[in-house]
């Protein structure tokens, strides 16, 4: 069992989207030891939800859509397929989408042929597929970032995954009227942007990443880990339609 | 498999410790949609990390004790006892922890007498024990809250647990010098407060609680869950010693 922390390190000085400094979070001690040790510390934080590895809800780009607070805690945990494109830049479309995931994902050899797509698109239902990029590579906001293409997204989305993760602090980069969030967020499935999966092979995992029950907030930082271990990714793998 | 959410949401109006007005969270909106309902929402949150569910690092009292960034996340999740005390008032202490932790911990039976303390012992030693008290039945912040004293927790840090929680917004009080604090966070035990045990019946669970990567920061808010499934217990059973 190995755990990898996919989640960037929250701080005054963390790069922020587009390198904006209005982004950055604030802390602010409010109290804390006396000059022998004494008493306690205390800290205020002041920071955007979209800053670092966070979670976007429906809330973030459709008015009518949940806020986190308002999904089951259930959503954020399970099966998440990670899949590199390191190698790429612009837009990760369906294609590419397709050829990396019929690499990594196994079908059951017991699936005859002529089954082998449904047992392919029954093994993706419901899990999290994570995209690596050259954004898990610097410890910067890159403003030419990979991202998803729209077309990607539909694709994903037709799949039935629970989650689409990215590294880079966008899950898209100039496309008018947000294609990407929105085909996502209208079908109820979690976009997390931010992580750091620099370390991370290809391959499956369990993960874990529940927001803050921040109520009727769009979004919400999060910690979020995966973990490398047949044993739980065959335990979750079990329960994929628990949240479908 | 169910999944109890123990954490209590985060909004401007929530209580505080000692209703103190100052500890509330502050929400902005720094961008919203427009009238047509396009564009998008974002948010920046302002808060006390001692506010709601959070995890309490050995910074928040102890000078030079590490920060909540600082900590592999393995150790914010685990095994974790529910142990209830929600008819007592005033502090838990070390006779009354015993007696409940006897009648929830099961030893193998396959121990000897003579070696079922050991077996015992061997059963705690690297999980979370969560006290469910009063403060989970009500939705505010209780004066006289129940909590862990200090020989409580001498009892809990002896038995090696990985971590202790409380539902209450304080794990100890009206102890001059913070000793319940001092002997749990001096060997590295975490400490959750704040929880909502409301719904959780005592027993054993998997939880999850990983704080968020704040750097150089002694406390932060969590969303923990308890996980109510035999095989995810049997599984995490195996792993306790994982980060002791």
């Amino acid at each position: 069992m190995r755990v990898y922390d996919v989640s960037r390190p929250i701080h005054p000085e963390m790069f922020t989207y587009k390198d904006k400094e209005e982004k950055r979070p604030r802390f602010t001690v409010v109290r804390d030891f006396a000059a022998d040790g004494s008493g306690a510390r205390e800290t205020r934080i002041d920071l955007d939800v979209h800053t670092g590895t966070h979670l976007d809800a429906s809330l973030h780009m459709l008015p009518e859509g949940p806020a986190v607070h308002a999904l089951a805690p259930e959503r954020f945990f399970g099966i998440a397929y990670v899949a590199d494109f390191a190698d790429r830049e612009g837009g990760i479309g369906a294609a590419v989408l397709r050829e990396r995931l019929h690499a990594l994902v196994a079908v059951p050899s017991a699936a005859p042929s002529s089954e082998q797509g449904e047992a392919w698109r029954a093994e993706l239902r419901g899990t999290f597929v994570l995209l690596r990029t050259r954004s898990s590579l610097v410890e910067r906001f890159l403003w030419d970032f990979p991202y998803l293409a729209a077309d990607g997204a539909e694709f994903l989305a037709g799949l039935q995954v629970r989650g689409v993760g990215i590294d880079a602090l966008g899950i898209e980069r100039d496309q008018p009227g947000h294609p990407t969030h929105k085909i996502l967020l209208s079908r109820g499935i979690a976009i997390y942007e931010g992580l750091n999966l620099a370390e991370v092979p290809e391959g499956v995992y369990a993960f874990f990443a529940l927001p803050l029950s921040l109520v009727d907030v769009e979004a919400s930082p999060v910690r979020a880990v995966l973990i490398d271990d047949p044993e739980l990714v065959a335990y979750f793998s079990k329960r994929k339609g628990l949240s479908a």
